[in-house]
């Protein structure tokens, strides 16, 4: 099975290699000896580390993934140790482990002397089908997640379903709930391609991982070509968030995984295009709950509730904290039919206390 | 005294407004109500800030000035204070200070929700004709000055001569360091322009004033649309920098105000490229010693070491800590003529130990 090579046309353009061996192709992007700086999840280096061949004993940092990684802080200990490590302005920041890594690593190499070169090389499910890709970095401020951030594309990124092997079956889950998304926003090639793999995902075969990850950045790829700074169309891949940062940030984030708290959030979006009137076809509910199913994911608050508190007070508190919207009226992507959505601000009091009830 | 309108032709293009009363145009560039944040330096703000008239209700962080403003912990300050004021992607940063307030305030507005809208009101000389223009942001790392960084261009720059009144004598003469460099790398006209004004610039008349802040702001827009992001003819700006940064990290930041080591730097970049037989005509390093005397500016490192520390050893130190160039590979700007500048890469030891001996 060979490497699938998937180009992102922004300015400059870069492509994301998938399938096995893709960390091969990391010496075919033109690092410069002798400039690199490795960025590792301290559990995915020890566990994969060695699938990078060649970059052993280029400097690197390891710390601990998570959302935890993406304070202000571990910010400065990233830039403090590219300034030891005495890159120039042409290094190149490699990153490898899951979306933290990449939205932390990414940061640092957009500032650290105004900019240097990141690579991805995501070890998660949820950075392959998303994270990694599309340039967004960010870390987290006292108030709220993402808050503080850059767009900075990549120079490549490398998915290699090997390294997703030993990941914890909640990960996986997040993952899954991203590509469920990126499906939806696709249109309906891929939502019938995500169909067709669901079943034997589960199973873990490589050809099955790659071929999904293939879908969602081909999808992702196409979107952020057509809007790389997120002013209009890209933000279709919100489809599901603002829901659930509300559910992350009412539960405690790091209590449910992003990705699946996304999962929830598109059933609730499109119960509120439903009773808006927007969505074509009632029948798409049904069909994703379905798919829900099938990926192990919850569809629906009543799910995450048995071991969560989420009050309806508290999600609303958290709606308020939206990133993407003006103060107090959330930005919400509804759906029309799968590919076509739509923007909404704020929703109507009634609306959003019977789908948060 | 009409205020002149001075165009910098980025992408998006922003004006740069010089002279008596250009602080009323703020609420000229499209300011959304209640989309407003004001950073200010406390001493400046208390001076002058009722010069900003209609913003006085505008959630505002003041902060004291100078290099020590530009550390990670108060980014993070002014960016919680951002997000506690409840600002959208729509919202606007206004910075009200010196050089080191726009750094801090241009680099937290390029962060926040991955970007909104900054406009810097220089209270500076420094500022005025160099720092607030161009779109630089930085912070200083541990080991290193302005090692963190982003470029995001201002969407308008309100320069008022009346505000400088108050500037303390070393503030002045740090502003007339840069005003100097600028002329150089503006070429003869430019120059010449210095020359004529700079016999007036100690009686600080506004006219006077606004005459070398707009002469040195069209260099810099002139420059800076050439090449936004510093690729290549925007180096040239760097002129004296690599020398003066080695002298300030020798003397330890502060000690010595940044202009007046880029006016010894300027001159040690001379002297650098009349001894590599780059210079076309060595009648510039008298002209510009002269113009340096005038200005109340030393011209040389005997100048600076009656009162500093800047033994040899330390300032090649400092050279090898050069952010533009590779590791201890200094990038140096040299001078054929005004206008007229070239880059190196590195220097012979034997002439380095001449020029810092």
């Amino acid at each position: 099975m060979s490497v699938r090579r998937i180009e992102v046309q922004t300015n400059p353009a870069y492509n994301v290699y998938v399938g096995p061996s893709a960390l091969e192709k990391v010496h075919e992007c033109g690092l410069q000896k002798d400039c690199v700086f490795v960025l590792a999840d301290e559990k995915a280096w020890s566990l994969h580390g060695k699938a990078l061949v060649g970059l052993e004993a280029a400097p690197r940092l390891e710390i601990t993934g998570g959302e935890d990684a993406k304070t202000l802080a571990q910010l400065g200990s990233v830039l403090d140790a590219l300034t030891a490590s005495g890159l120039s302005r042409a290094s190149t920041v490699i990153t490898f482990g899951g979306g933290s890594i990449s939205d932390l690593g990414g940061l640092a190499a957009s500032l650290y002397k105004r900019g240097i070169d990141v690579m991805h090389c995501p070890t998660t499910l949820l950075a392959q089908v998303d994270a990694a890709v599309g340039g967004k970095t960010a870390i987290n401020l006292k108030l709220g997640k993402n808050l503080a951030g850059t767009v900075h594309q990549p120079r490549g990124v490398f998915a290699d379903p090997a390294v997703l092997q030993s990941l914890p079956v909640e990960e996986w889950a997040s993952g899954l709930g991203e590509a469920l998304k990126t499906a939806l926003v696709g249109g309906e090639a891929s939502l019938k391609s995500l169909e067709m793999l669901s079943p034997e995902l589960t199973r873990q075969q490589p050809e099955t991982l790659s071929a999904l990850v293939a879908d969602c950045v081909q999808t992702k790829a196409r979107i952020v070509a057509e809007d790389p700074s997120e002013q209009g169309p890209r933000r279709a891949l919100n489809l599901g968030h603002t829901f659930a940062h509300a559910i992350e940030h009412c539960a405690g984030y790091g209590a449910i995984p992003h990705g699946v708290a996304v999962a929830v959030g598109v059933s609730l979006a499109l119960e509120a295009s439903a009773a808006m009137g927007i969505l074509e076809n009632g029948g798409l509910i049904e069909r994703v709950n379905k798919l829900q199913k099938t990926l192990g994911l919850p569809s629906s608050l009543a799910d995450l509730r048995g071991r969560h508190d989420l009050e309806p007070e508290g999600l609303l508190a958290g709606l308020a904290q939206d990133k993407k919207g003006a103060v107090n009226k959330p930005e919400f992507v509804l759906v029309r039919k799968p590919g076509d959505l739509a923007l909404g601000v704020g929703m109507e009091g009634s609306l959003l206390q019977s789908l948060l009830g």
